[in-house]
């Protein structure tokens, strides 16, 4: 089958081994894989992973045993595997298993493939309603929802989120259901203007809200991304950290202790509320496509992802690939 | 002036005085008043009003003392008013002043009369892309938020809402933006199917969600409410009472130790988050509207807001009065 690995280099292989299907485990054809920033991140050396690359995806169950019910269902699915044993899962943090495999980020080939394996449970079947350019933002939604799950967020209080990529936006638009008086900072005008349409107050980087703010969402994928959110947080106040990248991050500890600043580090979120809201047309996902390539054209895709401004890139792979050819190639008007 | 009176029975008085305006407050004509519940239980004796009815409103100011930049400005308000200087107003919960009066229900004339007096520091001017039909429903939509800003409600959490009055139907819009798993049980197959047609899950009485709930909120204005509040929630969840009403609920408090259960009284809420929801379109107030009656037709419209399953009365004075005629002597067509 095809497949893009990252062994040191992006390869498109066109001779990858159907991957086997353990025990417990369902065979998965990809109908969408979405580029994000932590796949960039690992070809820089981020958790050192070596195989195909790929943790966003939609598609569609192709073989499983013992649950013959999800053979054609279209699915997303959690990125953790776990063991669901140990202590750590015992007490419901199965994302922390110190035992498991993530999906194209540690121990587990991914979804930028014609096939991928993951666990029954962590599938979770889509809606008919939802169509699959939609479903495969259910991962970074789930993980902008963790910010709600972990964190009270207060309708009356004032809430920053620095970072106008993929999952700052994701993220913006989940605060703003909360009532919150939200800003976003962000470098780039098309991306803040996405917000701007839905009411979103946004500010460039070199014009930033007030300080005093409640709650600060550092989503800039830098390092600098961090001074800047100390400087608008309140005393007192919460500082969520998402952004994952390779390398390390100088902070100003003394200023934590000094402010008595709460630090909450967050990741990957819960997939069924994910799922409620792109249902529920709550969150809008379309806006943040920049362009869909046939899986063929993978290295093409990985360096329109890498270029400075880039909203989401897709991989197109069966049948919805052959959309895209066919959309593609059909008359104009 | 005009004023709806409760003085015992409910009365429209035409030579009702002028109110004199405080040191500090601000004289505002009323543009839409709303009937609520409140107002029904106020004639049943709750609280021991007498005087003008009415909390719910959006107005304009006329006449205020030392903020000249208000007059001429289109305003809702908080309808507690504090002295802000007690421990409690000194620690932040003003709503709990043991002074305070509260607009149309505790010491102070309500909305519905053609002018009314509330402290400059209540109020809150309305965005001018919130027409005063949106406007109107600040404060009880204000009172649904009150459940977020005490309460974090997670995205993974099960909740059901009890009730489908007016403030239901606001509490199941504001807890679907958390992206819970939501259902609302009610009575009213017209009310219930508009939270249908936003998404969310409905149940009749007679056909509850399955036990196990984390919250469940009751808002059904019946003592009844409390007994299947308890019987849908999980041990260790929480109750969310939000119905006030004239008279005593029998609660099995046992039960609440056994299941040990967290129970939650939740009243007025945040102005600044309701009117930006409404702002951003995020709640659907108009479908709650069932009809407008000027203010001189203010019997009528209590009397129509008493039937089982009515939804919101508005009375209109002033030019909104004007307004309402024209539109309905216009030609149809």
């Amino acid at each position: 089958m095809r497949a893009l690995i990252f062994d040191g280099r992006l390869q498109l292989r066109s001779d990858y081994p159907l991957p086997a299907v353990p025990p417990g485990e369902a065979l998965i054809r990809t109908h969408l894989a979405g580029i994000c920033n932590t796949d960039l991140e690992i070809m820089r050396g981020y958790m050192d992973f070596r195989g195909v690359l790929g943790h966003e995806f939609v598609g569609e169950v192709v073989q499983v045993e013992g649950a013959p019910e999800l053979v054609g269902r279209r699915v997303v699915g959690e990125i953790n595997a776990f063991c669901g044993v140990c202590p750590t899962c015992r007490r419901g943090d199965v994302t922390h298993c110190p035992q498991r495999t993530t999906l194209g980020i540690r121990g587990r080939d991914g979804t930028m493939a014609d096939y991928f394996t993951l666990p029954i449970p962590a599938l979770h079947t889509v809606p008919e309603t939802v169509p699959d350019e939609w479903a495969v933002f259910t991962e970074p939604l789930a993980a902008a929802l963790e910010i709600t799950e972990r964190l009270h967020i207060r309708p009356t209080q004032r809430v920053v989120v620095l970072g106008d990529g993929k999952l700052g936006l994701l993220i913006a638009q989940v605060l703003q259901l909360t009532g919150c008086d939200l800003a976003v900072v962000g470098r780039y005008a098309h991306k803040l203007a996405i917000l701007a349409r839905r009411g979103i107050r946004t500010h460039p980087v070199d014009d930033p809200p007030l300080p005093g703010a409640d709650v600060v969402v550092e989503a800039t994928g830098r390092a600098e991304g961090f001074a800047l959110a100390r400087r608008l947080l309140r005393p007192r106040g919460t500082l969520v950290l998402k952004s994952t990248f390779h390398g390390h991050a100088e902070i100003d500890t003394s200023a934590l202790v000094v402010d008595e600043l709460h630090v909450l580090g967050s990741r990957c979120g819960p997939f069924a509320p994910a799922l409620r809201l792109l249902e529920q047309q709550l969150i809008n996902v379309a806006a943040l496509i920049e362009h869909v390539y046939p899986l063929d054209e993978g290295l093409v895709a990985f360096a329109h992802a890498a270029r400075p401004g880039a909203l989401k890139i897709l991989l197109a792979a069966g049948e919805a690939a052959s959309r895209l050819k066919l959309s593609a190639g059909a008359p104009a008007g």
